[in-house]
């Protein structure tokens, strides 16, 4: 596979990925799979009545990690792809997805990912997504991630979803159905600035006995920016959910945060919490007496609120 | 003015009155206005263009009260009413509004109050609002009340807004406007019983600096009832505002709550939380080993989580 050096650049940052790797993946590129590779227990292969992949990753798999990364390094591209992804009974692996924008020109360019994750009874799986943008041109770069997760018995998932910045447009949108004793964490991080707009969707649904799921988002919106989230917790069984948002706003931007949690049992225990707020000015003013400039104190927060 | 047994009832329950109030009053009774009092500072007077009352409280009037209770004793009555409240520069008073709804029979009783309410700069209101259904009928008892507050500069309203029992079926929906230095709480206090159902809509906008409104919300659904919060506070200026949703669930009552809050000013602070569970079962026990039965320990609990 030949990867130029925009392409390693972005893979390095949505994929955490220094080389080829070496156990199974596939990368995508500009709206063509340019490389896969399976495994003797993680099969990946094309679909063949649309764009996208499926991923099938055998019962009790362990310690395996599969790496999706889409790059996009043309302008006026448009990349919807679907992809499959089925965690079998009692396996525990990694799933490292995320898609980097390169756009050099003044077109538009997008990538849509439709991912339909399937994990099985007593399954783990930790889901790493990072998004990024940029690129010397002034087409914008937009990304709409879609993911429908079904979540089986017993069965635990951790979802990392971070947009790193330079995405100007992004709708997010993540539907979850737990079943008895499943357990879901979603950890969303985003960071917007420039006159980017970010909305976040999700719909978690508690449908078994003793499911539980945390929802956790932390996001700054500088500059002009505007950031959407409505997590949505409903739970129809004895289960636990609780939603976190904290917010930082900076400069002129914008934050709106609506999470809904439904309680249709009465043995279900829903919590929501919520704050927006700009950086405490004490801390800032600490950090500047220890030498640092506001610009950096500023940035030492910020990474800080998002790790 | 004739009261009967019923009315007085009624009265009690919903304005506290145990007889004729001393000060400005309105008595509306079955799509009729029956009896009303002005007095120096405080002018209450019929509309002349639709049903209600304008209640003009003159400016610097203070520790006055003016009550106007609403009650419906009839079977298949829908009673639409429009007041309007203006609140005099520097005045410092209680309104005490409510409904009481007695339905005798089979038929749909329904009171739909519109309040609009202007409160001058620098005055202050204590709003008392309770709402209240009975009746040996099978008849429906519904309330929809509707409030628009307009609060100016530097004046503090307090709003207290129950629903005691025996409302079949309640939408709320309450909108307030917050200028320079205004501030707002609202406390809503409501149990739903049987196949009951209540909706509270409310949209909060801090539109001047210095701004603040806090919304507490306590709330119990049994048996089959089910209710909706849906609580909006919308910064546009340097403002704080606070949304706190409480909710027991018992049986197999359902409630869903999503308190939404928006920050389009970077000075804007805004919090929400919100947890809905059911009874904690070391509390019920606690009290049981007192020598309490079961239904007198959850009493003993509710009153105190509505209060």
């Amino acid at each position: 596979m030949n990867l130029n050096a925009i392409d390693s650049e972005l893979l390095k940052t949505v994929a955490d990925l220094h080389r080829i790797p070496s156990g199974a993946f596939n990368i995508r590129k500009d709206g063509q799979g340019v490389e896969r590779k399976s495994t003797a227990h993680i099969q990946v292969r094309p679909k063949t009545d649309k764009p996208g992949i499926d991923v099938i990753v055998a019962p009790g798999t362990k310690n395996e990690a599969v790496h999706i990364p889409v790059l996009i390094t043309l302008s006026g591209v448009t990349d919807v792809v679907y992809n499959t992804i089925e965690i079998g009974e009692g396996a525990d692996v990694t799933v490292v997805a995320g898609c980097g924008i390169h756009n050099p020109g003044s077109k538009k360019s997008q990538h849509d990912g439709i991912h339909e994750i399937i994990v099985r009874k007593g399954a783990r799986m930790r889901y790493v997504e990072k998004h990024y943008g940029e690129g010397e041109g002034t087409g914008e770069r937009v990304l709409n991630p879609k993911t429908i997760l079904i979540m089986e018995k017993n069965s635990m998932v951790e979802m990392e979803l971070t947009q790193i910045k330079g995405v100007d447009s992004t709708v997010r949108d993540t539907k979850a159905k737990l079943a008895e004793g499943a357990s879901l964490t979603i950890v969303e991080r985003l960071l917007t600035h420039g006159r980017q707009e970010a909305v976040s969707d999700m719909l978690i649904e508690l449908e078994g006995e003793g499911s539980n799921a945390k929802v956790i988002s932390r996001s700054v919106a500088k500059d002009d920016s505007k950031q959407i989230f409505r997590p949505v917790v409903v739970a129809k069984a004895p289960a636990k959910g609780h939603v976190e948002c904290d917010s930082i706003i900076m400069d002129r931007g914008k934050i709106s945060s609506s999470p809904a949690i439904s309680a249709e049992h009465p043995d279900a225990q829903l919590t929501h919490e919520a704050a927006i707020g700009k950086i405490a000015e004490e801390q800032l003013v600490k950090l500047e007496t220890l030498g640092l400039s506001e610009k950096e104190a500023e940035d030492v927060i910020l990474r800080g609120f998002l790790q």
